[in-house]
């Protein structure tokens, strides 16, 4: 699929006294994005989750190539690169002044309010075409 | 009653920019004096949300005297100063090097599993008895 | 002063067990509503910071009324309500679908790079004055 | 190197409404067990600052296995499994009664107050060779 853009400023509070973002405030950024992805595609986080839906997050990774500062604007680029049925990946690159500053994937499964896994095709079969036709697009 | 205390470290994280704890961490050390407050008169409240008993937070205040760095230890006296059987008060100061750094309070209320008020009285009689007695001691 | 409007939605880290937000977060939500009071009216504290000129935080306090859930769309309503020079006092009032959600205050002072009391009037005649008319307007 | 041990409790305001801790908050978990790790083997973070040589974070990666949850007991074994002289990589495991819940690495390099790199052998040769010799036992 082609990334969707999402866009937000540095909060004074997600620096750190090294005059930077903490590094693990990135991993909160990634997770904005990809609610706005999901909201992007007509799939509402807040719905899927009254739904009895929810989708942990399995594995991250980033990669810090340049720092973030206090009051820069990003912009975080988010794709579904992988989906199986099971599992899912996401990709992100966050911008600043068109420059790439950081990457980062996330792995994540789909389950139901008890904690059990969900079987997507059966239980959610809109959702299970949608999201298998944005990784092959 | 007397101050009870809790002891813990500042973290890296819990700094910004200006090179001092975010004065948002503090309400964060209040809570957790609050519940290891809890604990140590035989409060859990883990079990307490397991038994469907909720504490929410309904107003919170907060005085920076000196700021706290990481690396510093810390000491949390808190304590409770009202329990009028709906509502609740706590009040805490933050101790640095034997120096008062910060004074605060919260307020709380008792609900059940779905937001709604809970006869303190009646549904947890002896949680009630043990709050008025801490109060009046 | 006339109230800034500052619109932003709540993020998914920003919940708790309870489902709600975190009480901690509101700080955060009223810091992120002053910068950008302060950028409207033609400060931005980035500069201010680079200019060796930081405002921290004396004091905060917060009532929760209503409480706030992962994707609310809230607005917050900021004014500066006192300055006399040496100290500065913000009022904040969160709305979410045009109900008065939560209130609160925090208080600031002036200081330079080395942690000392600056003389306004003297060192920023122009950010004086305008804060000065401000609060009187 | 053997790992060294950290041990903490789960706070209320690191879960999120998932009722488990927020994925983000291992990151900062990871954080302090690595400081701890620095004192514990005599680098004390701290005054490595105040000298000039800061520590930033190149990459980070984290497996939840096991979800954690407020009020749980957990041991952050630590260790540097690699160190070139210009970069570190750090290895995790988070356990919880005595089950491997989390898995993670983080990579570092050294850099000096103006964010350029330090010559290690040159300017820290002690902590250089420290570094060497704890990665090789």
């Amino acid at each position: 699929m082609e990334a969707t853009k999402y866009c937000r400023k540095i909060n004074y509070y997600e620096t750190d006294q090294m005059g930077i973002v903490h590094h693990s405030n990135y991993i909160r950024f990634f997770e904005e994005a990809r609610l706005d992805l999901m909201e992007q595609i007509g799939l509402s986080y807040v719905e899927m989750e009254e739904n009895g839906l929810i989708i942990p997050v399995l594995s991250v990774d980033c990669s810090y190539k340049k720092p973030l500062h206090f009051g820069d604007e990003i912009e975080i680029r988010s794709s579904i690169v992988k989906y199986d049925g099971l599992k899912m990946e996401c990709a992100y690159e966050i911008y600043c002044h068109d420059e790439l500053c950081t990457t980062g994937h996330s792995g994540h499964c789909f389950l139901d309010k008890d904690m059990k896994p969900v079987r997507m095709k059966r239980a959610y079969p809109e959702l299970y075409t949608k999201l298998k036709q944005l990784v092959e697009a």
